[in-house]
């Protein structure tokens, strides 16, 4: 952290144009819900009409899930010194289960509010924090349970539904049937199944009464897959405005979650800034903070401390924590002969707390305890696989599947006090062994939803492993993972900068994409089908905005075949104007229309005298439009 | 074709350093087999010791298989005007089975060459062309099912083998199981295996007589997976110059083959700049030739037109035809339902020409004499898919399988001339469909090699089509699949440039080498292991070197961490020093070997006093190196 306090301030209260400029083509709509403060933004993508030459029909807009908040709607004024509109304070409030408090209950959180020296460093709107009344449950799953669709559940389906049903029986929503492993998918996401898919633990809505920005969303193998982001500094870079920045980026390219894994200094004003700015559920790992607070030395961890820092979190708003409590003193030892060891950091930390002090790792001894916290305040559990695989060698070892079972234990624990639960899983992973994972998963962790760290496919390709991951991420996604945890170009070599924030995030929307169309989720394919037609029909401006990422396909495009009127052109510059075999394909259908018949019957009846009339016409493949 | 002629030959004679300058970490070594002509060229990359405070031990060098052929050795001088050695033309002659022609038979190829305007454009070292004798079979194929094993199939033993006997049973050589569909992988492979493959007609050596400069290589899902790049120009860019510089650029990278698809003008000259600097095989669709001689115009294309254009590459020395045979008139209305209708340019034109003849594909009608041609050369079928889909709402349709169908039947007759065949396959595909791409393959026909295109899981990335691509590549790979045609992130948008082809290829590499892995090819895991070995002991140079991108992954570090000191940190700019995982797994090994016990025991016989010991000694997670 070497920039002055003054930047930092100056910087996070200013976005630059990159992260906020308008989606090209596209327009921030909400869908209205069943009360007037449930409005569920969308993005619609709009398309230009098939050219004549093709039919000269309509094209629908093509609406689509939309993490980018309010940054990318054209009606919204940005302020990142006053946060974004709470937009589920209402629904909050009125149930009636939480308290306002007089202030922070973290020692820490008060010191750091008491000390003058950070207030230029501090987020000017803080809020007193909400807890749930003694006695009370604030969580989405204990609601779930008792039979109540919170508006939080009704946001959600119709989020998830992307207005498929607007499309009624278009040939855009022509889908292949899908292979999904476990429960059947609804042909539309209602709030009961919302509901029920919560109350059976499999799925997730992290959305922690403090942090009242956030947009609901669902983690679940029956919903949409849904994709992770981590951003974060270190004690070597980054700084405040720069996290601000990379989170309004990385939910601008598609990025449904953040998780803020920062370990330098002034860890805490920094994510007061991200949460208060975040329209997207923000995970942490709370024990990088508490390794910070004893001066980076793990043996000095204490519960004490560690307690102390998930309630100071879970008080700015923290989503969901990645909780490290299947490192068991007993598994510790079989990681002793990998290739790779120990490489999760939370992992390595617990695993020498539990050597130092030859005792069970103390997050799993307190773990009802963590759970006490964690319901009151709607904080999700994301249980940590501390112990995954550093390398495809390393891949389902018995450290690995040790962990898991044991995730799988704690789960039981964490539902009983409705505490919601997501699982971690790895890592590096080669393709034959990814399907164990998923299955060992659901199983031994009862179907509560899986999060996984690509899996890597190999381990030959750093620079790539984006694209290693990519793979695996693809495949363990369609056997059933709920969130795929990025992974950028910078992985194993440096901190990804914004460039390889776009490239992880973008890899993984293929990836959750590719799931999606392979699980059958509903309307999965619309996107697909109205960016290959428009492809088909030459409209390039179509094409490029209905991709993930239209900026670069333009930009691809533009290299070879600058000019406005190449947009339009029914060539490309990879065959030219004579060889562009979609011409030729439109050829042979415009030859069908034209006389009346369907291919079919012209060559059925073995009409010789139309294939001459066909050749006499010149049948240019070019036609100058 | 903008350039002027001069400038042409000029750049076709002198190569960038980009593309020759040695592999870093690297050297060329040739591994002799048993004659003293016959010399593997491999790639060793070597690796450091082990710091000391991990260990000191000695790290192997590691053999990789290396396509790069002698541009990479720094004791060749390159010399595109001579172009490359010959290391088959001995093994060829000494068959006794070709004859050495006085000229040219095609009839376009002596026009070209009695034109003397294109004296600044040719290659001035084209060698008179070989053809079987009158009656003689010339394949390997052919030689493979009379018991022959050539000096072909034995340098390919040695080549696919990356001498990983060398490392006798180092623990590099730890490997999961693979799940390979159909033929179980022997543990090495020997040259009567190759023998015995291309006898089945379950793999390929392309390996025409007349390109003598390649270095053989073979294509079949018991051996590694291959992965072909394209280039080629187009009317609207790249010139020779460029052409040759992307397939040396091509190669440095890991193509296993080439296919040249121009278009543009002096394709023919063009070719055979390139053949004859080409060390791996090169593929072309002379379809796209046969139809620039006709203007353009579909229709007028004719058999004898086609014939000749089969014979004038043949005898430049190309090692596979696309022939897009499987074009049948019955199924061409099978595709104006679909999405993206006909989506491959030889399918488009040959489709267009059925319709504008209503006649049968004269590919199909002339198919035996097209067999009499291969075996004349040694030209392999690549029989070409020209009816696959070009959206994932067309994956697996009855267009598709008809014409895969067909292609089975071709097989059959090609090996009644024992002329060797590999079969083209998709394109765009969804992942819960790809599996029955190959199954249907293997089935219908006859365990040919299958050579896919990808496939893309999802259209909605535009710019990125590399990754689309690469997950459905790694799992087409992984079931089967013997070679994967790259797709490059220009894909859809426009003829890739220099660094689009090396995005390519990477992600290419990864899904080849993630198949492997997969599948269980022998040896397949040691580069993995090696590259983890280093990642852990914080060799960084190592690390870097092992991986597919040396540059690449260096780069992206050097960018954070640019000091030459840095290289050797134990820790890196992701966590900083005090929180490198890698670091504190270490230092559990440590405080157990130091103790003399294992970790295991000094746990289970609960010594709290080691714990204690331990933690008085500082554990330092970082100690200043």
């Amino acid at each position: 952290m070497n920039a002055l306090p003054s930047d930092l301030v100056r910087a996070a209260q200013e976005l630059s144009e990159a992260v906020t400029r308008p989606i090209p083509g596209s327009r921030k709509i909400h869908v209205q819900g069943s009360r007037p403060d449930l409005k569920v933004p969308m993005r619609e993508i709009t398309q230009a009409q098939t050219p004549t030459l093709f039919g000269g029909e309509a094209n629908p807009a093509i609406t689509v899930y939309d993490t980018s908040g309010p940054y990318t709607d054209s009606d919204y004024a940005v302020d990142l010194a006053a946060g974004l509109p709470a937009v589920r304070a209402a629904w909050i409030m009125e149930r009636g289960d939480v308290e306002q408090l007089p202030g922070l209950t973290s020692a820490f959180g008060r010191e750091r509010a008491a000390d003058a020296k950070l207030d230029p460093l501090r987020f000017g709107h803080a809020r007193a924090p909400l807890r749930a009344k003694p006695g009370a449950n604030v969580t989405q799953m204990h609601y779930a349970r008792r039979g109540i669709i919170t508006p939080e559940m009704e946001y959600i389906a119709i989020r998830e539904n992307q207005r498929i049903e607007a499309l009624k029986d278009s040939a855009l929503r022509r889908q292949h049937p899908g292979e999904s492993f476990g429960a059947a998918l609804p042909k539309l996401i209602t709030p009961e199944f919302v509901r029920d898919e919560v109350a059976r633990g499999r799925a997730i809505i992290p959305a922690n009464i403090n942090h009242p920005e956030c947009e609901p969303m669902i983690i679940g193998r029956n919903f949409l897959t849904k994709i992770n982001a981590n951003i974060g500094n270190s004690a070597l870079s980054s700084g405040i405005a720069e996290e601000v920045e990379k989170l309004v980026w990385a939910i601008r390219w598609g990025a449904d979650n953040v998780m803020d894994l920062s370990t330098g200094k002034n860890i805490h004003e920094t994510r007061e800034w991200i949460i208060r700015n975040a329209p997207v559920p923000i995970g942490t790992v709370p024990i990088y903070q508490a390794l910070e607070k004893v001066g980076g030395v793990a043996e000095e961890l204490t519960w004490e401390l560690f307690r102390d820092t998930l309630i100071e979190q879970a008080e700015q708003g923290v989503d969901y924590f990645t909780i490290h409590a299947g490192v068991l003193l007993r598994f510790v030892p079989l990681t002793a002969k990998r290739v790779t060891g120990i490489v999760s950091r939370g992992g390595s930390i617990m695993a020498k707390w539990c050597l130092a002090h030859h005792q069970e790792n103390f997050l799993y001894t307190h773990f009802e305890e963590i759970c006490e916290i964690m319901k009151a305040y709607d904080v999700s559990f994301s249980l940590g696989d501390g112990l995954r695989p550093g390398s495809v060698a390393d891949a389902n070892d018995a450290a690995q599947f040790g962990e898991l079972d044991t995730l799988g234990e704690l789960t039981k624990i964490a539902w009983k006090h409705d505490v919601q639960t997501m699982i971690e899983g790895p890592g590096h992973v080669p393709m034959q062994l990814i399907k164990e994972n998923v299955e060992r998963q659901l199983e031994k962790c009862h179907e509560a939803p899986f999060y996984t760290l690509g899996p890597l496919t190999t381990d030959i390709a750093p620079g790539y492993d984006h694209i290693t991951s990519a793979i695996g991420a693809a495949m363990i996604g369609w056997f059933g993972t709920a969130m795929l945890c990025y992974v950028t170009p910078r992985e194993h070599l440096g901190l990804p900068d914004k460039q390889d924030v776009r490239d992880g995030i973008i890899a993984y929307k293929i990836a959750a994409h590719a799931a999606d169309l392979a699980k059958g989720h509903p309307g999965a394919q619309v996107r697909d089908n109205a960016l290959s037609k428009a492809r088909f029909e030459f409209r390039w401006n179509d094409q490029f905005n209905l991709g993930l990422d239209p900026d670069k396909a333009r930009e691809l495009h533009d290299e070879r075949l600058p000019h406005d009127a190449h947009k339009s052109a029914h060539f490309c510059s990879m065959c030219g104007p004579k060889f562009c075999s979609m011409k030729i394909t439109q050829d042979v259908r415009d030859y069908a229309a034209e006389h009346g018949v369907d291919e079919s019957a012209a060559l059925d009846e073995g009409m010789a005298e139309k294939a001459a009339e066909f050749r006499a016409q010149g049948a240019e493949v070019y036609h100058k439009a």
